[in-house]
């Protein structure tokens, strides 16, 4: 598409009485797109030649190499890596059952930096609460030296919205224990499958809480210990959980570039995290992100060059608190940015388009709304743009724009070890891509085709 | 039902022109099972308060104390444990990694039987191969001291003819491996689900073939080590499995009976295994049919004696070789029995009936199709009857009924972690209830009720 185009495309659409067509090169592009390889070539190689990725471990650094490699070959410009310093925590030894009165299995999985228990583990008594209200409500004595059980209920939502609201067990639990004096706690992973995989995830013990082990039941599990709880004998578990806290490691954000024409102009930055917790491969979580994010991008630099650059970011140690984003935010948040955009929800199909470009860009929202539609995309909030990396920018002022993805399922894996490239669906991938595509080629100021060079013989 | 209406049913079933309509108390019998609650009680029971019951060890002898107590409190009569002698194999650790190209941690388990790698495992080159006859095919050159893959396509079936047709790599696989020289075998997971939840089962090695180490790999990690094969460069794996052969324990059949009018009458059995694989709590194999058969038997003793006596037998050391049944059979095979019949194929809906109770009782086995029909079963042969632990008996010459059980997602759970509680639908399990009570109500030869007994003061 010419610039001449673009840019009347975006005056037309200044008018809100008379909503312009989607220029037809916007339409081509994201039609070619629902066709995307990209993507799918990505998020193949990324799970399986480096498969778990861990924040600060060897992993992570593998990941990062690839990915420099990968954006290399790609053919973007300035792909760099930025390091930042990280904790490390790693997974050890993992058993709990059951020893009195049904003696059996359990699957269990630590939470990250959750203490461990001596390498036999522990056994103690179990006690059970239904919901971490009960819990909390408790009195010390009922829990002193006993491993808590923690049940909640979490409903399954297109938006991912029961996320929060059901994740105070995972995140306030393990302190919550440790100050009334547990020796351990089990939590009913926050999760919404019934897969004897267990949910893994973040937690960090208040300031001044001596860490005690903390892990999750797979859902099955989970419930399993609540129908021998109520049978109202007293039950005991026993519980090996051996991880170790390894000091700092390194993390980093890897970075690479589209070349907009004007070199001036402030970056549309499309990111995803490159780290992955590390029971599965990370496919859903966040390779998909990543594959979406870079193939859009490349499917632009594939037609020309836009206006504005385009900014790929493929942040580091996002699971264990953000890190990848602090770090950015801190090298960058004071330079501007056209938009911030992240794609960190699976791979389920893109629903709703929301933004945050202000007042002064509604009509560029419209614009994005319209364009979208054809890909069975609503529009949404013109005033709410996240992504777990980007909302501190965010909330700093900086525009967003946030393409949402379908989490019906999403919480069936996330942080487990089901999540694998199984899980992907091609299609709904290039679902993705087109989305994410439209997206660039709508804001990133107009394309133009690159000027031929002459072949060399 | 009187012994009056009920022959005068089967008499007028007689009339082949003339197909009579199925009496009202057998169809009161049937409907009021579809309200059953005795079937998810012993499934739910014997799931949680003994969970995974692995044949010959201390678990599986829970079972049956468990069992036998749960049966008396019934109201069965002659509850009894029938032993004998089983050899145990118990699992040990577990793991297994790529470690070249791209070193990465995969689910495994050990397949019944094998063999035990030393304690810190193996690391050998990996050599793959997607079919069983590929692998058969190759030199033995070509796998000696290495590690084989071998994996397969299973199909999803209703009546799970996908099982024999899939399950050499299991069956044969290590014995093939053995006398090539392998140092291991790992088989991708008889199964149609993808989870990383692989699924064991028994295999022998042939007679003069030396043990190796055996596992089967989940799916996904199955399908994850064949993209990494076919990048083309050298694949090494560790594999640690520590399973151990414990020598001769003890097994046993639980056997319970409903008194039949004639003293004389040879029993209908229905029957079930209760041993389970150590990975889950064996729900839908065999929970499920054990407590299916007993909900039945118990309905019919909560309207009264039949003429015939049920004989419920919930065998042991099923999974391990089918030794329940042929304890049976050697101890109970010479004497005459109305009809055998077992439920081990999960608890989804039946949907058809075959039986085999030879060209006298054809309008018996009509008089069972119709009486089953409104519960959406459709009538199958009148010459076949099976079940693994009756088959033998059968091709004796016994008489066998199989109501079919729809299979579709059986071997999503099959012999792994996920053969839990939750994946039983109580209503889909009550149709089964239902399904068993008409059988058993149409072939037990007329429920009369007991006469009453004066109450003591």
């Amino acid at each position: 598409m010419t610039r001449t185009i673009f840019a009347a495309f975006l005056l037309a659409s200044a008018s809100p009485a008379l909503p312009q067509p989607v220029p037809p090169q916007i339409a081509q592009l994201r039609d070619a797109a629902l066709h995307d390889d990209y993507a799918w070539d990505i998020v193949e190689g990324l799970t399986t030649e480096v498969g778990p990725r861990l924040a600060g471990t060897e992993q992570e650094a593998r990941a990062r190499a690839w990915s420099v490699a990968k954006l290399r070959a790609m053919g973007f410009a300035n792909v760099r890596v930025e390091t930042f310093p990280v904790p490390v925590w790693v997974r050890g030894a993992e058993h709990a059952e059951i020893t009195v009165p049904f003696p059996q299995p359990l699957a269990v999985t630590a939470l990250g930096n959750s203490a461990a228990t001596p390498p036999q583990g522990i056994e103690a008594e179990l006690v059970g609460f239904d919901t971490m209200e009960q819990f909390e409500a408790a009195p010390d004595e009922a829990v002193r030296g006993k491993i808590v059980f923690v049940s909640h209920a979490m409903a399954r939502t297109q938006d991912g919205s029961s996320y929060s609201a059901s994740i105070a067990p995972r995140s306030r639990g393990p302190s919550v224990a440790s100050r009334k004096g547990a020796a351990a706690i089990v939590i009913r992973s926050i999760g919404t499958d019934y897969h004897r995989n267990p949910h893994t995830g973040v937690m960090s013990f208040a300031e001044g809480v001596t860490p005690i082990p903390a892990g999750a039941l797979s859902i099955p599990d989970a419930e399993q210990v609540q129908r021998i709880l109520k049978r109202g004998q007293p039950v005991r578990m026993r519980l090996v959980l051996t991880p170790r806290q390894l000091g700092t490691g390194e993390s980093g954000n890897v970075i690479a570039e589209v070349g907009g024409r004007d070199p001036d102009a402030p970056p549309l930055l499309v990111s995803c995290h490159l780290d992955s917790w590390d029971l599965g491969t990370g496919a859903i979580d966040d390779a998909a992100g990543c594959a979406i994010v870079a193939a859009a991008a490349k499917r632009i630099m594939d037609i020309g060059r836009p206006l504005r650059p385009i900014r790929i970011v493929w942040f580091g140690a996002e699971e264990i608190g953000l890190l990848g984003g602090e770090d950015y935010r801190r090298r960058h948040g004071g330079q501007p940015h056209y938009l911030l955009a992240e794609s960190d929800f699976g791979a389920g199909r893109i629903w709703k388009v929301d933004s945050k470009l202000g007042p002064a860009r509604v009509e560029e929202a419209r614009a994005l709304q319209r364009a979208l539609a054809p890909l069975g995309i609503v529009p949404g909030s013109l005033d709410v743009a996240g992504g777990p990396d980007i909302s501190a920018m965010i909330a700093d002022g900086h525009p967003g724009v946030s393409l949402r993805q379908d989490g019906t399922d999403y919480f069936d894996l996330h942080h487990t070890p089901d999540d694998t490239l199984d899980k992907i669906d091609p299609e709904t991938l290039r679902q993705n891509v087109a989305a994410w595509t439209t997206m660039l080629a709508v804001l990133s100021g107009g394309i133009e085709p690159e000027p031929k060079r002459p072949r060399r013989r």
